[in-house]
């Protein structure tokens, strides 16, 4: 008898935790403490976009802010009330609540656990091709080089 | 002032609903009755997925039984228990399940719900260009004709 490549369905909390839990250069791996992904879309063999299970604890953030120029992004809030920074400044989320980040339009966003409760959400981006990130709070940019590779670097072009 | 032209977020249950119920000809877009989407990402200016919050009324299912070729699909199970119907047989879902159709396998899949409670979910699916879909328990297929046209036809080619 055979395994099926993929599961039917799952439980998400059961999914395995992300193996390296951040592709940041120090220092900015280390203020990813707090978070954890649990890849969902990725064990079911989806290519063409990412569906994380994330959890932060209190004061965890999800991501340095940054603003994408080819990728979607979108997430929905599951447990606890995230504050969602964007260039229009913070907005307090609840569970049931959600918001997307539309490619290019420079606006930087990312959700920072201000509350002494876990915050746990979905959220998903897709992986068109050619995609670059900016962060205007952080001295990091990320830059494509070739499908399927992109680089972190100092926003004057010095790599990490 | 001008106003935005996204909402930074919202509360996913106040966002209106999709303008047609369903894409299909008769008889089987009837077999949709019971079923609301609403579509979240498309507030936001998404364009490359799209995710609809979507409540199946007890007896109502999410689509006919299909496989995209191109098109990956997630979804989220947030309130109530679907069954997950696809080529292994039926699979009873519950809160916090998730279920991801990659494209190409050729297995097909819909959301039935066979309770007697709503069943709310997210799904997601992006929306890779070339896609076309098949049904194997119904006489349609869609087809892909140009960028952003499918068309739905008979098994035969006939048009509905």
């Amino acid at each position: 008898m055979t395994m099926p490549e993929h599961p039917v369905a799952i439980a998400a909390i059961d999914a395995p935790p992300r193996v390296k839990p951040s592709n940041y250069p120090q220092p900015f791996a280390s203020r990813m403490a707090g978070r954890r992904k649990q890849p969902l879309g990725d064990l079911f063999g989806l290519a063409n976009f990412g569906v994380n299970l994330t959890r932060l604890a209190p004061g965890a953030m999800s991501a340095l802010r940054h603003a994408h120029t080819k990728q979607d992004e979108f997430v929905y809030v599951l447990e606890g009330h995230p504050t969602l920074r964007t260039d229009e400044g913070g907005t307090r989320l609840a569970p049931g609540m959600c918001a997307g980040f539309k490619a290019g339009t420079g606006n930087a966003h990312h959700l920072v656990n201000e509350t002494q409760q876990d915050v746990v959400y979905l959220e998903i981006g897709d992986r068109t091709a050619g995609d670059s990130a900016s962060y205007p709070d952080d001295d990091l940019e990320m830059v494509f080089v070739a499908a399927g590779e992109r680089k972190i670097q100092h926003k004057d072009g010095r790599p990490y």
